[in-house]
């Protein structure tokens, strides 16, 4: 199955989620893992839309997700940096969604600089990711 | 803000759905009322891509649905006919939703031809429309 980049945009739209965890981690410097993750998950009935959007992108995974439910998992910083934000650069997401797409693109920014080994940095990190994905529809 | 075909298509595959409503009727020969409807609902938040579409697609209304969150809605058989099906026959959608939306054209085609006046139509009408929407991912 072959994809358009504006079916992608609106399809993620719809049903995508840009997340960042921030979890204690006593072996981090700073004291916490930063986990930004780009998701989009479906019925298993429609997992071939998910292999589509892998190969789209060329990264990330599919996997179980619970419920009879499928995920299209993108979680490496390189390919998030790469390859999922640079798309999502280029077409625009068109919902408020795209407001969680930029705190997501920050916080990535932030990491390629090293920013989240520093507990400073966290702190920040930590501030963004909690104004993410709030008064989801979900 | 204008919309993109393929944008549409993607977020319909993600939010939209494809529903006919039989609903017994005494005033109705065939002693049921048939009720196609096309719907997407959004977080009130989102309410703006709802107006995009109703501006795209020239037809249906804008309204409260529940819980903080507002629906784009076309009941109009003729808007159904000459708007919103040729549109998903040119622009395919890709994940099974699809399926649904077959039979939804079916029931709308038949409806066009007066099937769902008679009573063996309304039994056709009605095994086809219980088969839609099913496993829904919502």
């Amino acid at each position: 199955m072959k994809l358009d980049a504006q079916w992608i945009t609106g399809f993620v739209d719809g049903e995508g989620c840009f997340h960042v965890g921030v979890n204690p981690h006593s072996e981090m410097t700073a004291g916490f893992q930063v986990l930004p993750e780009f998701t989009v998950v479906q019925h298993e009935r429609d997992v071939q839309i998910l292999h589509a959007l892998k190969a789209y992108f060329g990264c990330g995974v599919v996997r179980v997700n619970h419920g009879g439910r499928m995920a299209y998992r993108v979680r490496s910083k390189k390919h998030l940096l790469e390859r999922i934000v640079p798309f999502f650069i280029k077409h625009p997401l068109k919902t408020k969604k795209n407001v969680d797409f930029k705190k997501f693109r920050r916080i990535l920014l932030m990491m390629d600089k090293g920013v989240h080994l520093k507990s400073e940095g966290t702190e920040e990190i930590r501030t963004i990711a909690k104004q993410m994905n709030r008064g989801s529809s979900r």
